[in-house]
């Protein structure tokens, strides 16, 4: 299908079968916008910064390059197909704007990013940019006209491979790195934001102001495998889980590994080693609130024949329970100091990142699970164990996020998968959401 | 003292405190070699090469470079003051022939190496060398001619960090590497063997064939803390230790740190820590008679926010005793298996390196026992956890090996250090043993 084919907005009721367990057996599906119509727009972004076999395939899109500027001028022209006023704030994040009966209040923003990670996939960010245009588009196609404008956005710089700032244009967006810090970020090439932007090519795509929002609403692919086990085809978000990361260096004493008797060893990964099971186990024992990961274990000097004398590990631990967060981080530093002192080493940990869970507000996550059961979905809820712009929107304003499932939990890679009727579903709830937040938010 | 100030040969009684735990209280030296004498040389050695601080301090001798053939010019000077005949291999190695009275029997070899890892110590290798034409010196200076030529060796490339093969002197020397394979040798920069042997400049020191050898003995430090631990001085080494060692790759899959649940997680870094763990228990579980090491934990992808994919450790063992140490290799083969199938990984295990225990000529070592007690101190004997030149030459024929202490068992580092009469000890052990073989050998 094209995609300028007109297309005759409707209610279409479809029979679902989820069919997992645990899941509902059937499923109702009233899905009124075009399916085809965004995953055929989700193919042809797809297509936009896609990467060679041999370069590790999927998709590269770093923000301000030129992946990412033809990105926006597509996705510019099909805000306007569909009757957006489209523009670039300062900072290189696309808007569409709706107009509401009531333009001078703030309006309600429905986006995510258009950036990726390298060899990426085509859903992550993606899928909640064309998905809110796609619920904006069908309500313009519907004489939905809302009361408050809505504003469709395309964020430049979430993943932050460009500045090394993750989230970045969120924080840009709510001021949290105000325009006088705009000249200090700098790209790996020593090119500041502002250059960035200047050379931006986004052809007739013109700068604008960013509009006032009231609320801040996110569809996302999970990224995770729970959804899809769970034969579940949608959740609201109840929070963004807190992140603790901290390195921790074990000292030994790097010697001969023949001439060394085991006694006589200061051997660095032995603790390391303890410390990644401690972890694990932690992580076990609260059930399914808590996740912690050692992805970083470097042991020096690395050599087949030299006792490993320093160690040094890096320590994540995410939970939407900031409580559980917290006393965890205290277990594993215990479990670090008594690794060191049962194997006599140095012991070095410093907390270098702490971010506390972040709840969605509650009117949002109402109107999601009400918009969720309204498409024909039992409701569901989970938390969102990565970060997302919708996190540090929720600093701001009120925020809300939907998931869809991600097919085996796959993210950040080539075989990054979301079923197409899934997608549609994000774009329905979307659309649902905005209507009934035009009304209570 | 000067290094041309003669010294009236001497046999001088000293008394020694050695004082630790488990050792004699006193003992009687009966050292009849110019400690002093080989202290200087020893002290004149650790300046070729010597590197500042700022460059990791230490002694860089790598073979084949200018600070090696100062080394060898040095030594050849010495040897030549020592009334011995000098000559250059076709491999490198220096020769200085003290002629038997009986020229035409085999002679008895004694050495070491005159290379030197980057940033090594000033008595790994040098100490066997400069010892052995210490014992030498003081035989002819005392008019002790012995019915064998004896053979003092500076073995060129014993550390194998030239053409990256440990031990490769005796390796040539013995034929284990024949002529017509001296140009498949080729360092860093492409240069054969055979051309870094041509440009190596040792001024005056001429080509020689290599003697053909009855015996080889060698003093050299232990490089481990056994012998000052204990309070010994001196130790006849029993056998050098075999060495097996393998690689264990662990492959799961690298999933998003926050959004994969703990039990959904193929974390490759779960059974490389158990495994570092198990190497651990089964080596201390021999008491003594085995070590286990595992110096290198690769994780991949290795990003903090990553669940490691895929673990490549190196496990490597060394025992003297040949059924223990394959033992233990299957049982480390079994941890990793069972290991693997707890986490649900997938396992390779490949052994790239098998070298079994070589044990020592028993007339040698009864001859170094006697020389030891010779020397006025108790016998002692222990494996060689390290190898060295001797683990390649008793291949071929019959070796022995003589222990001195290293201070706080550093070896291979800037701080390596031997006591100046311990390093005289091994001189007066390799002379006493030198007499002893050419009579029973």
């Amino acid at each position: 299908m094209k995609k300028d084919e007109p297309v005759a907005p409707s209610d279409v009721v479809q029979t679902s079968e989820t069919g997992s367990a645990g899941g509902p057996a059937r499923a109702e599906l009233v899905l009124s916008v075009n399916g085809r119509r965004l995953w055929s727009r989700l193919q042809e972004m797809a297509d936009v910064g896609a990467m060679p076999e041999s370069d590790g395939g999927g998709i590269s899109r770093p923000s301000f390059g030129p992946a990412h500027a033809e990105a926006v001028r597509k996705v510019a022209g099909w805000m306007r197909e569909a009757g957006l006023e489209v523009g670039l704030d300062a900072t290189g994040n696309l808007i569409g704007l709706l107009r509401g009966r009531d333009a001078d209040e703030p309006a309600i923003g429905v986006g995510s990013h258009l950036d990726t990670v390298p060899n990426g996939g085509a859903f992550d960010g993606a899928l909640g940019v064309l998905a809110a245009l796609e619920a904006v588009q069908t309500m313009a196609e519907r004489g939905e006209r809302p009361r408050h404008s809505v504003a469709v956005l395309g964020f430049a710089d979430e993943e932050g491979n460009t500045f090394g700032i993750g989230v970045l244009s969120a924080q840009l967006w709510c001021d949290e790195i105000p325009p006088e810090g705009y000249g200090e970020l700098v790209d790996a090439e020593g090119r500041t934001l502002i250059e960035r932007v200047a050379a931006f090519d986004v052809a007739d795509v013109p700068a604008v102001e960013r509009p006032r929002l009231r609320a801040y609403v996110e569809a996302h692919v999970e990224q995770g495998p729970v959804l899809e086990q769970g034969g579940r085809r949608a959740a609201a978000v109840e929070s963004i889980v807190g992140i603790a990361r901290s390195t921790v260096v074990f000292r030994g004493i790097a010697n001969h590994a023949g001439t060394t008797p085991m006694e006589a060893r200061r051997d660095a990964s032995w603790a390391g080693s303890e410390l990644v099971l401690a972890v694990r186990e932690l992580a076990l024992a609260s059930g399914g609130l808590l996740v912690g990961t050692v992805g970083v274990f470097e042991v020096s000097p690395g050599a087949t024949n030299v006792v490993p004398g320093s160690v040094r590990l890096r320590v994540e631990l995410r939970s939407a329970d900031p409580d559980l967060l917290q006393k965890t981080s205290r277990a594993v530093d215990l479990a670090a100091a008594t690794a060191a002192e049962r194997h006599g080493l140095g012991l070095e940990t410093a907390a270098w990142h702490v971010a506390p869970p972040v709840a969605m507000d509650t009117t949002i996550f109402s109107a999601i699970c009400h918009a969720i059961e309204g498409a024909g979905l039992p409701r569901y809820s989970m938390p969102s164990w990565a970060g997302h712009d919708a996190k540090v929107m929720a600093r701001h304003l009120p925020t809300g996020m939907v998931f869809v499932p991600s097919i085996a939990g796959v993210s950040h890679a080539p075989d990054e998968r979301t079923d197409a009727e899934d997608c549609a579903i994000a774009a329905e709830i979307l659309r649902r959401t905005i209507l009934r937040l035009d009304v209570v938010a």
